[in-house]
């Protein structure tokens, strides 16, 4: 049966595999942000996908995996313009968690990862700007990747904020996930990590249940066999809240570049959570604009100081996956969660590094999601790396 | 002697230390983009001057060398904007070449860079976006850094092209340089670097000395103590000429959007060489910006999968010093050497990387320079490695 909150188009496949190769049988869930040939874009807003005409040409990142053998199992819902970490589109429903079913999957890729974790689909194509692939893997008990930033084209897919932008997947275990990072990403020599370094000033920004399941997540790695030594150590470079508002005016401003014109048409289309996030983004001015650019830049130099080709590990988002429930009334305890997810993920997008993100076991069996940030250029090695994390973390 | 050239304000010092440290006893030439308390920005325009008032702060850069013991020389001049690589400014003549007199200095940090190699500073302060520090250390025979993009503060900097800028300095011997590092630099761990990279298609590009004097610095290089070994590898990530385009349309767009407004008012105050930069700058479309960011991610990603940590050796510069014959009558053998220069810089700039010039012996005396580019947050590693390749190349 077709979840009609899964998908937005979907067929046995939608379409073939241009070629065989290492995904052979795969099917994928796109995002509905790539152009595929032959239906338009929707990017989760009625109102776009009603003017929108099909796409003459596949996305390169679509058509790489149909050449490697995957075929597109169907086009899968999103969040409105990818402008959210919810995963509840008020148009078209919220997808489905089926491990944990009255919570919200997490977003903005939230079709493609619940189309992984319903068994929809084997590989969850989307993007991630400021946490939408790490996100829902987090909430959805599945793997996911961030890439580098810039390593993977991202030609024909609609942008948000294109300095964070990136294009990301998801997958249940870690090798199908390491599979299709061989097709997707560029070559680059094995190379060993530097440190590993866990800041608890991060890992205290999450809940209790995270903390207790990241905490585990540690203790196995320590006893993990082959993997580099943990150290402990304060990301001392200047509160992460300044780091998250000079991430937020950024990317507010790209995303208003990018769509500002054609939002200020169609305000009525938009969901409230994402007008009122563009409304804001409306309002930076140039100077804002220029000034938050340099605190960027000067925060991904001073990760890149601090960190070198050292490994970071913290929690993928601040709490397990909220109800729906909460997520429809929203509140002051959700805005916390939200706020506080946003200071963990954007430290990746801040300093263009690649960052996995890992499930971790945990007692009552509610999704929590370990991330690994890596060093530009390493994502190959951080995906081997996040099959033998996942055998540390195996119980027994 | 004042040396008209030179200078825009010059005292003895102009502004004493701050404070006592690592610095004392030096004398710094600032280049006339920076903040400087009581004095107006001039930028290398009479009109900008003009209308300009005296700052009211001083740029955190200047500040900080100022409180570790430094005095400020004077403001030098730079080309206008820093929109050039000649240091050939229409308005204020061209600083001097003490090294090779009938030669130009190279820009746009000329002044800095002229007030070192004349012995009127101990240090010259500058700006890299595209080679504007290290240009003109290989035409003065100088010791130049760019840093790691964002790894200083630009704040009170006029700025050209924020995804490019940096804070960059010259001196005429590798200690000097690593001591102005320590001050400015985030502290960073001490690592060792990966491979060393030289790609002959890179040095091909350059004019029959500069190889000639690259190919003896490696050959120095691999026979000097502690250095790490060498590899040749061809640096086969497509064209470089694209690289270099895509670079110069962003940097054209974020020069018009930072100055557009005030050129297009302006545009006779203006010397013919940066008229036609800023006006070619001002063509770009919005979709031709968004485009060629995109396109200068993906090159810094594919740079960083290439070079993880490892060192790319290259020339700083395509040919020697031009004449100041040359560089007044321009003509197709200038434009090729500029364009050529433009392949070589551009790389630091797309990765963010930072990259030291050395000044490199040669048979007859006129200036080349060899650029070490480094791993993001790696400045004063490679700043220690500069001084470890010099001890390599001199003769003896």
């Amino acid at each position: 049966m077709v979840d009609p909150t899964l998908w937005r188009e979907f067929g046995t496949p939608l379409v073939a595999p241009t070629g065989r190769g290492p995904l052979d049988g795969m099917t994928v869930a796109v995002k509905d942000l790539f152009d595929v040939a032959g239906y338009p874009v929707g990017a989760g807003n009625e109102q776009w996908l009603a003017e929108a005409r099909p796409e003459a040409a596949t996305a390169p990142a679509v058509a790489a995996l149909l050449e490697a053998g995957a075929a597109i199992a169907g086009i899968a819902r999103c969040d409105e313009f990818a402008y959210s970490l919810a995963g509840t589109n008020p148009h078209h429903g919220t997808p489905p968690n089926p491990i944990a079913p009255d919570r919200i999957p997490g977003g903005s890729s939230s079709g493609s990862g619940s189309a992984v974790a319903t068994g929809a689909a084997t590989v969850g194509l989307g993007t991630d700007t400021a946490g939408s692939i790490r996100v829902p893997a987090s909430y959805l008990g599945l793997y996911g990747i961030r890439p580098t930033h810039g390593a993977i084209d991202r030609d024909g897919v609609l942008p948000l904020a294109p300095s964070f932008d990136t294009v990301g997947w998801l997958a249940r275990d870690p090798d199908t996930l390491l599979a299709v990072g061989e097709v997707l990403l560029p070559a680059a020599q094995e190379r060993p990590f530097g440190r590993v370094i866990v800041s608890d000033d991060l890992t205290a920004i999450a809940s209790p249940p995270v903390r207790a399941a990241v905490d585990a997540g540690v203790a196995a790695w320590e006893s993990g066999p082959g993997l580099p030594a943990i150290e402990r150590l304060r990301l001392d470079v200047g509160g992460l809240g300044g780091w998250a508002h000079a991430f937020r005016i950024v990317q507010g401003a790209e995303a208003w570049r990018a769509h500002g014109a054609w939002i200020a048409r169609h305000r009525d289309s938009l969901g409230a959570d994402v007008r009122s996030r563009f409304e804001a983004a409306s309002k930076h001015t140039r100077a804002q604009w220029i000034r938050a650019s340099d605190e960027v830049r000067r925060i991904g130099a001073a990760i890149d100081h601090l960190l070198g080709d050292d490994l970071l590990l913290l929690p993928s988002a601040s709490s397990p996956p909220p109800t729906r429930e909460q997520a429809t009334i929203g509140g002051p305890v959700i805005e916390a969660a939200r706020a506080a997810t946003f200071e963990l993920t954007c430290i990746a997008g801040l300093s263009g590094r690649c960052a996995v993100s890992v499930p971790l076991p945990t007692d009552d069996g509610i999704p929590v999601g370990l991330s690994v940030i890596g060093p530009r250029g390493r994502d190959l090695d951080l995906l081997r790396l996040a099959g033998a994390l996942t055998r540390a973390c195996q119980p027994g």
